[in-house]
């Protein structure tokens, strides 16, 4: 294992003048209250790069240690993302892993090394930061779950969109009896394009490392947006809508399923690697409706748009409506990706401080999502028919 | 049968300064141009007031008598709407079918006496404006649509938005192959809650009187707008979303369903009596897409706007989206049922002067939209099972 400390130091004043040195940061006194956690991330994806600007901004967490197979990459990876200069880089996953100083890993390996090496981390009490889809199916995650639990390290996954303020404002707006009522329906859809080349050969459609495809990624989404418009309550049961697209190797590109309570609420969702880049969740309660068209990622980092209606009438005669939906901008100091470091940190330092219990609200609400994923995939592979959701 | 001229003059200016005097209408050359198609109207249903308004402001157009089984009903109708001193008055349907003076009927009438009378329209000789769902199922239609077709009568089915020019530009860019590509997915949403009393006792949900209940009436719209979307091109199967709500009556609150092609193309739909007022169409294609939000009824009568986006990817390190939605706002000087009103009057017209054939693609489209309700109903007969749309 090298550890190259030296080679990668550029300044976090630049890092952040260049990505986004207008966002309020983290000082060196916030930083000083309490000891940051140390990460570690397994691996170079491209979405590390976020990841590792966001544990930059966070006020709690600093990167210590990269792994990747290429040491070469590893170093690079450090270089251009600005790690701090005690930062050490490994040329293996294991080194991460083996570090006494990393205590929490972000993993954004393709999904298929999930079991893996977040099995392994947990093992190392390291808490676990995982990219979505945490799994390949639920009982994939469950050793997950176990391993993390038996450890008493946090699990997450990193679905970032749950932590922007703009998400708590909507949810106080879906829990409000006068302004929205019973909640009826709820479609989403998350779709982005990236070209042929991306169809065939990306990791997101290779059946040995993202063997889900678009389901998982982009319907991992979706069905979380309708697990948390219904307040995490389980549908009871699933169908798939015929009939979804498939790439040469028999990977999902588009796909969509329909969702409902035995309540009578319903649900259903399109995902697709193969239409232009959207991100709706829309939601219809009896007495109001909520729309979002940035859930994923917001068009804007420092401000973000959702748009409400309650008790909308037609006017004299049906012609026009009234009120027409309200526009409500939430602002935030910190991206989306920072304030789920945060969260995630702080319950790590509740846990080395104080000797918290993990908080169990983040696995079981990962583990809700992968099973309405997998109830998704049955009935895709059974020719459509409805599939109870196991839970 | 009674007509009763003489009872109901308010003058037109006084509507129109009522009910939209801001609006541009028709001015006495306008209206001198050619002969007015000369409009009967059967019945006094809530919706047959919007009607009225908008037969008075179409320039092509005019009212002469309407007629209601209750003859005082009638002449407070035709007092209350303003209608042209020389109105004629009914105590029957059949007085207005009978009155050689009416060219033209526009029937707002409950959908299960749709059959009847649309039929005895045409058999009079009578151009058709018929109310959706124009009928219980695509058999009944057949007989309307063979009836207007050997009377030689024009037909077309009252579905406003799609004589707004908001429709066309929106067309304009879904037939963009380098702004919206290949289409790929469609949603569609109508619902509005009139409250309790609606939900048992409207005509709306009378199994004797509208058997489809939102199926029929919110159900219509996205059914349309879904094969609006398609260019028309039927879906190959139609599967209902398990499980609707029911009234007491055993009458459609609210339902569901998705659509296939054999391209790949998917769409869904959700419609109902009990969830807020939303009218929203999205529509996904491989470099764009396109969303709205009021597209029964905009929200304002002389500006409809539309949103949509092209080619867009997310920016550096998946931070915000490039473009963000675009809004284009579509003025109006008329009305979308005035202009409903004035492109049937001009068909009429044609048909009148000139000894034009009927446009065809009116009742074809109703036919498309019928057959698609149609497979909804009997997959949700059949335990959702898929449809196969017949045409």
């Amino acid at each position: 294992m090298l550890a190259e400390p030296e080679s990668n130091l550029i300044s976090r004043s630049l890092l952040l003048l260049k990505k986004g040195g207008k966002k309020k940061r983290s000082t060196d006194s916030e930083k000083m209250a309490e000891p940051p956690v140390r990460f570690g991330i397994l691996g170079c994806a491209k979405i590390a790069r976020k990841l590792s600007r966001a544990i930059t901004l966070a006020p709690n967490s600093t990167i210590v240690a990269i792994g990747s197979r290429s040491l070469e990459k590893a170093i690079s990876f450090a270089r251009e993302n600005g790690f701090p200069a005690s930062a050490k880089v490994y040329g293996s996953y294991d080194g991460v892993l083996d570090d006494p100083d990393v205590e929490a890993v972000y993993i954004p390996l393709p999904t298929s090394l999930h079991l893996r090496w977040a099995v392994l981390a947990a093992q190392k009490k390291k808490h676990v930061l995982l990219d979505k889809p945490v799994a390949l199916n639920v009982k994939e995650l469950d050793i997950i779950l176990e391993a993390c639990e038996s450890s008493g390290v946090q699990f997450m996954d990193a679905t970032m969109w749950m932590h922007h303020p703009r998400t708590s404002q909507m949810r106080e707006f879906l829990s409000d009896p006068q302004k929205f009522g019973q909640l009826k329906a709820v479609h989403s859809i998350f779709s982005y394009v990236e070209g042929p080349e991306f169809l065939k050969n990306d990791i997101r459609v290779k059946p040995d490392l993202d063997a889900l495809g678009a389901l998982g990624d982009t319907g991992w989404y979706c069905t979380r947006a309708i697990l948390w418009a219904a307040e995490y309550e389980l549908p009871k049961t699933v169908t798939a809508l015929p009939d979804p697209e498939f790439n040469e190797a028999g990977v999902i590109l588009s796909c969509g399923a329909s969702l409902r309570w035995e309540d009578g609420k319903v649900a259903t969702f399109y995902c697709s690697f193969i239409t232009n880049l959207t991100m709706d969740i829309t939601v219809l309660g009896t007495n109001g409706n909520l729309r979002v068209h940035d859930f994923v990622i917001p068009y804007q980092e420092s401000a973000a748009p959702f748009y409400v209606t309650s008790n909308s009438k037609f006017v004299e005669l049906a012609i026009g409506c009234d009120p027409s939906p309200n526009e409500h901008i939430v602002g935030t100091d910190l991206p989306q990706e920072a304030l789920m470091v945060r969260e995630f940190s702080s319950l790590v330092g509740g846990i080395k401080l104080n000797g918290s219990k993990p908080e169990k609200k983040w696995p079981n609400i990962s583990r809700k999502t992968q099973a309405v994923i997998d109830a998704v995939k049955a009935s895709i592979d059974k020719g459509f028919e409805p599939i109870e959701v196991v839970f």
